[in-house]
């Protein structure tokens, strides 16, 4: 085995710890003496000890002189936990490979330092990309301040979101909406426009009976939301953030009396600012949010460059109609030279449908 | 080696007869004898041997009692060349394993039938779906004397064929846009409506110098294609059909002497019957198109019923745009349980882009 294979599996143990580490990163360890596996360990969850410390915790013998890869930087600093540099000084590893660097800006490649002048040789970025996409969110997070964005959303091979009539149930079969589903208790929050909620009234929720639930955000500039909507009768149970422009303050109080929160944004080109409120979404320390918007704030969210990935799930079937809706509408580019680039695309089958996931490739766009 | 292996093997033989075999289909055949392949054949080119005579003939030892493989139910009749079953019986083939059936209903087993008067054992069906589905033009125009159809379209990841301006060039990048002229030299038409003439000046053709280029079919329903267009002036050089609802001789005479052919079809809904379209295309030997249409060719193909395949090709990139195209327009279906729906989609990653392609269910939408 090479160091990519090593660190491969180290990947593989980081993500044992999916959905329990939050803030912190995922991490995996492993460690190798003479070509054996002797150590391996992870992040377990938000609070106990880090995946470096609990690979050489679970060492089989001696780590004296052995490699460690590890799928992040270590740590330099005291927080919850002392410093892994210090636990791989001491335990005497002669190499350590690792995968990401340090996100944080403070740190920056100080955890490597350390070991370098402990005479502990670095070997840097192996299978560093993917170790960055599996904290892609926390990296985003720690970085900006602001939620990492998912625009997602299920079109037909014609590329339309509902027929003319507005009828879009369903495009997608059960498999891909189970995806969704997941994916909807992966994020910490869902945002929707107003106009989705006046649409199809939907409850915007995980689907699983007493399972976590993401925080449901409506970008309602008007405060238009109905309040025997879905979202605002259940809003005692599942969180729910009004994001508007209105200033309205007893309407506001009907809302809040029904247990949703307000959040006051100003408006821009005739919509919630949703840089302002990214801003403060993330000071309300939501680290991301699965955006189910229509064509009209998934233009918004594109033009404000809030979105960082986008979901595509695509329906082996043709509506047509020349009115029928599509997910990215508003006013669009002028020329393909302008267009929203996207990268890093994968491709998955679920069922008879298909996902394509693309990063959205920052600030490359023309002017449109 | 089981059934299916052996079969597959037949299956790449017989692709080495594409572009070469036409109007006949696509066959290959393998001997096998003790567990080994003692003959491999296919059918090259029109006119020249069937596969199962080619296997006979490179036969290493005497196939008497060994078992032939061949993708195509063994023709029983005389053509261009006598009968492939008297040539299994006269060689002493114990059994005979295949794939598709012939298509023909005239036959309709006979080949079959004879083997086993023969005391031939034969195993039918065997990888019958990717046996049918290479020769899906022959099967499709040997039944039908139609025209197979495949409805081609590049579109971004939210379903744009173009900005709202427009401006389309270009949605592909090059791997993909040179996977369409590899189509276009693969069918025996293209098709565009005059809206595309109009907006793109194409040319339409198999971008290869001194190469194949398809036959250009013009959608052009009241004869306005510029006698300046590119597919005008190449007419000489590359066949073009004009197919038009209009009566004025005199206008029609003019394109003529640049060299295209006018089919005069009677209209519907305001636009070329397609059906009757593709009758006299069918009558002409056209055994396969490849529809190259905007929105509203791509909507009155789809709503006739004649098309059976879709090649969406998907560009990572964004456009936006309430009033940029989408690749299906006209009126379109209602609610979404009368799309029409798609099956055995398969997917091609052709640089960035991805392509899915997909066959058109028949008849299962419902009213719209």
């Amino acid at each position: 085995m090479n160091d990519s294979a090593y660190m491969n599996l180290a990947l593989q143990l980081a993500k044992k710890g999916r959905g329990w580490t939050s803030p912190n990163p995922m991490v995996g360890a492993v460690i190798v003496k003479n070509g054996r596996i002797i150590g391996q360990g992870w992040h377990e969850a938000y609070g106990r000890p880090h995946a470096e410390r609990n690979a050489l915790e679970t060492c089989t013998e001696n780590p004296k002189g052995a490699v460690m890869y590890v799928t992040l930087e270590p740590c330099c600093h005291y927080g919850k936990q002392p410093p892994c540099t210090e636990a791989i000084i001491n335990a005497g590893i002669s190499r350590v490979v690792t995968g990401s660097a340090d996100p944080n800006p403070k740190v920056d490649g100080k955890g490597i330092q350390i070991l370098l002048e402990h005479g502990i040789k670095v070997t840097e970025h192996v299978l560093q990309e993917e170790c960055d996409r599996l904290n892609e969110v926390f990296f985003h997070y720690i970085l900006t301040k602001r939620p990492f964005v998912v625009m997602k959303y299920a079109m037909t091979m014609d590329g339309k979101i509902a027929a003319y009539t507005g009828a879009s149930k369903w495009i997608t079969g059960e498999t891909a909406r189970n995806h969704v589903w997941k994916q909807r208790r992966r994020y910490t929050a869902i945002m929707a426009g107003v106009g989705t909620v006046l649409a199809d009234d939907p409850m915007l929720d995980g689907r699983i009976k007493n399972g976590k639930n993401p925080i449901r955000i409506i970008c309602d500039t008007r405060l238009r939301t109905p309040l025997h909507a879905q979202v605002i009768s259940t809003a005692e149970q599942i969180p729910v953030i009004l994001a508007t422009c209105c200033n309205d303050r007893d309407r506001k109080r009907i809302y809040e009396e029904k247990g949703c929160r307000i959040f006051t944004v100003e408006e821009k080109e005739g919509h919630v600012n949703l840089e302002k409120l990214m801003e403060r979404l993330g000071r309300e320390q939501i680290d991301s949010i699965l955006l189910e918007g229509g064509g009209t704030l998934n233009w918004a969210a594109l033009e404000s460059g809030i979105v960082q990935k986008v979901q595509a799930y695509i329906a082996p079937k043709l509506f047509g109609g020349e009115k029928a809706k599509t997910p990215v509408e508003g006013a669009g580019i002028e020329f393909p030279s302008s267009a929203f680039q996207l990268k890093n695309s994968t491709v998955i089958r679920l069922g008879e449908d298909i996902l394509i996931e693309s990063e959205v490739k920052p600030n490359v766009h023309g002017d449109y």
